[in-house]
């Protein structure tokens, strides 16, 4: 286990008012105890209390043994986990980790009625918000093999390829280069499933005159990285360049943005402002970014509700994307991390 | 939307005392709208009424528009979500569906004081357990197109392959086939990974004498499939060829114990008395097996303690496994779908 992790987090529940916490998504886990471990349905809850206390509830089929610093209560398929968990959680309230299964917190809620569910997720949130020296090498090397697989495919782009087959050949060479596997479905569009920011990739094949999304990341020793690039296929109409050059523009004004004492909100505002003024703001229909590190997801957003100020070691996305119904889509996403002055660009720049 | 399945969930609703309901999972929401969609961290609601109405909750991202005959509200990246759901839910017991993320179960509680959260996915798990006969036809060809991928694989085990490169050839032929992906991870186990049972595959590669498990499945149409092979990799050990027969022994016995009546808690004993007989008992760390459906893992489990009868229609995994700790394991897994008087299996049982 990580002991000054576990530190700062403590600090962080003292803080929240939270005198224990139920933490339980594997990164979670991994952060304070460095074992991975995907329970799927299963349930996973590391009890941590504000004097120090931890105590892991894992199934024993997960076989954590490696783990020998941290109490661990194994149960079995055939018993009912939540009543082996809950005699232990003291009465008043009791932080749950965010994606926790709701009937975990609701059969608990049942067996321990004095018990008072919180949100309970900002301590740890608070902790991985500002990465550590080694975890940016990481996070470095994550971004460097994915500008890689993503520049090999957009190689591989040629008439009648299929998202399909772009999607898995992005999976192969990831995995090819040492990657555990991709961070997240790599999302490839083909004209005007790109309209669509969260599209399946399906058996489109590709065509001249195609507006072509790749929105990939993979993971390198549980580090996520993620970046879009959108090239165009064939000839290119003056409204598509015209498209492109306005997000590539909001991407350069969000990362412009990125230093130290900013808020979210006025970075993702800087990125929006580019395209509200060329016109498409209703077209661009998300937030421009997202934290990430050992989630491909995590807090904070980088959206126009967000207070949360930049500093140091912070990593998130700048992803402004302008989507045009039917016709295309355009998105173009780098992950910064926050310096000392300003920020540094984990993908590759000039990979426009 | 499907009426008939939406009349089958409301009946259950009354039946388990719930007037209100919030469907959440991806499946649970495309058994009753048709229309899939996976939110990943973003909110994703269906309130349903047991008077009838519906009301789906989305984030504008998600283009929803193709659902037209269920009223819908639309948010966006900055609004509170749960501020835009909490108002329309009724006083009182609110039924909530198992997997829905804590946060927006905790949110909606302290901005609702009045309304009780409750153990919700019963409605939906009952009226997903008996696959109609379009279902059972789904499930047929996900497995028929898994078993021919899995036997695929297996031909192209060789000395020095890595248990990533066979996970990744397993990907590829799926989607080669149609298939939309993998169902799950393949596990890919080669010797002492195998005693684990939830082994991530890695660059482990094999050599001679090592027992593979091959854990497998795909999505066709939204259906999944799933199924365990154990191979021998050259020469092998008289031990290693006595528990892959007790494991074939328990998964036949199993399956001969699948029929309408009999509890899922007998079908489990039917399978693991064998290996409690051969002396294996303890090496034997899981249930029985798994429902299987829209989601991979599905109600009811097939565990010593499930009191669920089987009926007509529904689709389990029957998977025994012996698990030698630092020296290898064998699981053998099934699908049976339970008939009016014994069982179909939608597995090749001949690819023992």
């Amino acid at each position: 286990m990580n002991t000054a992790r576990i530190e700062k987090v403590i600090g962080n529940m003292r803080k929240h008012g939270l005198s224990q916490i139920l933490v339980t998504s594997p990164a979670n886990v991994f952060y304070l105890t460095g074992v991975w471990c995907e329970p799927f349905e299963r349930m996973l809850a590391l009890h941590v209390k504000d004097d120090g206390t931890l105590k892991l509830y894992a199934n024993r089929m997960f076989a954590l043994q490696g783990l020998t610093d941290v109490p661990m209560i194994e149960y079995e398929d055939t018993d009912d986990c939540v009543a082996v968990l809950a005699p232990d959680i003291a009465p008043g309230k009791l932080g749950i980790d965010k994606t926790w299964h709701s009937h975990f917190t609701i059969r608990l809620m049942e067996a321990r009625p004095d018990v008072v569910p919180a949100l309970g997720s900002a301590p740890l949130d608070e902790a991985r918000l500002c990465k550590d020296a080694e975890e940016l090498e990481l996070m470095r090397i994550s971004s460097r093999m994915n500008v890689e697989v993503c520049g090999r495919i957009a190689k591989a782009l040629k008439a009648g390829v299929t998202e399909k087959e772009i999607q898995s050949l992005y999976n192969e060479i990831a995995l090819e280069l040492g990657a555990s596997g991709p961070s997240f479905t790599p999302l490839i569009c083909f004209g005007p499933n790109g309209a669509e920011p969260h599209h399946d990739s399906d058996k489109t094949a590709l065509k001249e005159g195609d507006t072509v999304i790749m929105d990939v990341g993979l993971i390198w020793k549980h580090y996520c990285s993620d970046m879009t690039r959108t090239v165009q296929f064939g000839a290119v109409t003056d409204e598509q360049k015209r498209v492109h050059d306005i997000v590539t523009a909001a991407n350069r004004a969000g990362i412009a943005a990125c230093r130290p004492g900013v808020k979210m909100k006025d970075i993702d505002l800087a990125a929006r402002k580019v395209i509200e003024d060329a016109g498409y703001g209703p077209y661009f229909t998300h937030r421009t970014g997202h934290g990430i590190g050992l989630d491909e997801h995590e807090f904070p957003d980088c959206s126009s509700v967000s207070e949360v100020v930049a500093q140091p070691g912070m990593i998130f996305s700048i992803e402004p994307g302008i989507y045009l119904p039917g016709r295309f889509g355009v998105r173009v996403e780098d992950l910064v991390a926050i310096t000392e002055d300003g920020c540094e660009v984990l993908t590759d720049m000039d990979w426009a």
